[in-house]
């Protein structure tokens, strides 16, 4: 029998509807959940067990019907709520309690679902992992920076928590831990009230276990009407596999899950190309290090004034580093050229609903030492497309591998639909 | 004689330089105008007069030599402090302290700057106006929403303060406070730790005394290396007369005045033309509506829910009540439109140092019930161009004139310079 935990935030949604679930005994079951999973895992920077069962029997009693109406979630703790710490992965930040919540906590919150706490974060959303462990092996790594949210979602403690993405922080930890993972366009998801990083690159991002479930967070966290994803005949998907020049970083079982997962698609009727990336790309590396760096030394100011002996050499030796060293000049080039890579990106995806592409280099890295390598992750960012990453498969240590989809930007629901068709073959559901 | 707080923030830092004053001496001078002005015009949310003196005191003490040591500064009430309440211009943060200080104000106050207070601000930097009155006549608005910092400046308390402009929000204060006003080209200065009211549209901005301040000020925000502006030959500069679509909104005398500077300019040796402005300027209007309304209502979206009660009528039924309507289709549409319109202007500027155009209709407006009308600002918003506000004059009632200067995208710092050698013919000096 599925345990309450186990379902999808549209199920539950669907349950509480029916009235065959209470928001109170999903609340138990997923906290049962936390117990049983988070001495092993330390997915959450914060949670308090009975806020939530206050929480969840208040909704109970309330007659009015939310879109996310019971739904668990979590929250990265660089987004601020106004009911617990946002600490930011850093200590400078012990028991730093803003005051509100972000709107895109307030927007759920909002539509009835349940803010479970904060998960924990690698240092300032950067590089410098916190202590959360992969909840498939907790030998390994469960990526970063949005490593809590990851762990919680892959774990089955909450169906959705919120990401965020500069490089490759929503998607490679999603895929480390068998969560679906997204990253919308630039800019659809409010970032007020969550810790910049790099602002010209950051996104809010959502990590959950279905492509439904991402659609209806969207809804609610942009503000706009709900509308059902629309369902795609596989025949008019046109879907182009996309190696990037650092194909062969990719393990071999990564390249052969890409291939084998377009050879399904072709099967299932879908128009599968190769894709060619435009001219180009190999400059990406070098401007998104100049706009990262640039932007993070500014931003983490007043914790280099005044906490330097608490910022880990990772973050100072670094992008910080990267930052102080790059010249204005370098800095607007490197914006100069991301912006004319997103042009000629837009114009390759004319006649492609979807790019198929590695979600990572492949298992999660043993150790907590690094979250793993974003390479695959980094052209994405750099174009504002949005993306989404599938769980497809395991490699050779039993690790959650992932394909990741690349769509056109500023077209996300019909890429939400588009990925929800590719994610039934995937799980070989007609 | 001149009194200290009547100097600019760059003979501040040469006369402190000099040992022919001390930052405690400054930090009385512009203390007791302060005391003897604001019992009137009410330009401050937050000061503390004996905090002040004692970073005074201790910047005396302190043996190293910041760019901007010992200037008293203000900032919009709008922007983190980590020693003083942030309120937002709204009840509801009243007592509100942030854990930090914005990068902004990290970044003055590591060069020595001294940190005044907050000052007033429109409900949460929109168009609900504060008490603030206008330092030339308190029976007149200061203009808004950064209504402090141009008042403040104005009167004479501090040399420099930081505005914000989402709309006109930087420029038409100053303009109507016989302020410099700069909204730097867009994503320039770090917006970090400001509060965002429509973030692809906010830019933080300065109000000060002179040109060269803006310029060491802009060096400090952005941690680059300072760089005097350069001098720039009158007979090397291209200047445009542009009267906008909505010149006849100008008082005829606004209208003159841009003429007479114009003429000005031609005698001391430069070239003006008149400017004619890309297809689609009309479009800017609601396409500034589309976007600002969309993303506040989001932004202000804790307040809505918690708050309802506490926010404005003006706030709720303008911007908040637009962007609720507006649809996302509507959203991306006026991104792309002011997105198109940026790459006309560019091409339009080719060849053009400077446009010249009224920074607002006329004086400010008697009565506080309103900011004034921001339609001459609005374009360059949009445009995300650099502008400043250079005094040039005065109105029928006495109250100071502006006009607006507008330069090329990211290239500020000639930009600068171009506006110090338009400030030394308004001035009258060689």
């Amino acid at each position: 029998m599925t345990e309450p935990y186990e379902l999808t935030a549209t199920e539950i949604v669907a349950a509480i509807e029916a009235n065959e679930l209470t928001c109170e005994a999903l609340a138990i079951s997923c906290v049962e959940r936390v117990e049983s999973q988070e001495g092993n895992l330390r997915a959450w920077a914060h949670l308090d067990r009975d806020a939530v069962f206050t929480a969840a029997r208040a909704a109970d009693k309330s007659s009015s019907r939310g879109l996310l109406k019971g739904v668990p979630f979590g929250a990265k703790d660089i987004i601020d709520s106004v009911d617990m710490p946002t600490t930011h992965g850093s200590a400078i930040y012990a028991g730093n309690r803003p005051a509100w919540d972000a709107p895109c906590i307030a927007a759920c919150r909002n539509e009835g679902a349940i803010l479970f706490g904060k998960t924990g974060t690698a240092e300032f959303a950067h590089v410098q992992p916190g202590p959360t462990r992969n909840p498939f092996n907790s030998d390994h790594t469960p990526g970063g920076s949005s490593s809590g949210s990851a762990a919680a979602v892959g774990a089955g403690m909450v169906p959705v928590a919120f990401g965020t993405q500069t490089t490759g922080s929503t998607i490679r930890p999603a895929a480390f831990c068998g969560a679906v993972g997204y990253k919308p366009s630039y800019g659809d998801f409010s970032l007020t009230g969550v810790r910049d990083n790099s602002p010209s690159l950051d996104t809010l991002g959502l990590i959950a276990r279905s492509v439904a479930d991402l659609a209806l967070f969207r809804t609610a966290i942009m503000l706009l009407p709900f509308v059902k994803l629309a369902e795609v005949d596989l025949s008019c998907l046109r879907v182009s596999i996309c190696r990037t020049p650092w194909w062969e970083q990719a393990e071999v079982y990564t390249q052969d899950l890409v291939i084998d997962v377009a050879s399904r698609l072709s099967s299932a009727g879908a128009t599968v190309t190769d894709f060619e990336m435009p001219e180009g790309t190999a400059d990406l590396v070098q401007a998104m290090r100049d706009v990262s760096g640039f932007e993070f030394a500014r931003v983490m100011l007043h914790e280099r004034l005044h906490h330097l002996d608490q910022l880990s050499q990772k973050l100072l030796a670094g992008r910080v580093n990267d930052g102080i060293h790059c010249s204005y000049t370098d800095y607007r080039g490197a914006l100069a050229t991301l912006d004319s890579y997103r042009g000629r990106f837009a114009a390759a995806m004319e006649g492609v609903d979807l790019l198929l592409t590695p979600s990572a280099t492949g298992e999660a890295p043993k150790g907590i030492d690094s979250t793993g390598n974003p390479i695959f992750n980094l052209p994405w960012t750099a174009t504002y497309a949005p993306v989404v990453t599938l769980p497809a498969g395991r490699g050779p240590k039993g690790l959650p591998l992932g394909v990741q989809l690349v769509g056109c930007r500023n077209d996300d629901h019909r890429f939400l639909s588009a990925a929800q068709a590719v994610e039934r073959v995937i799980n070989n559901v007609d």
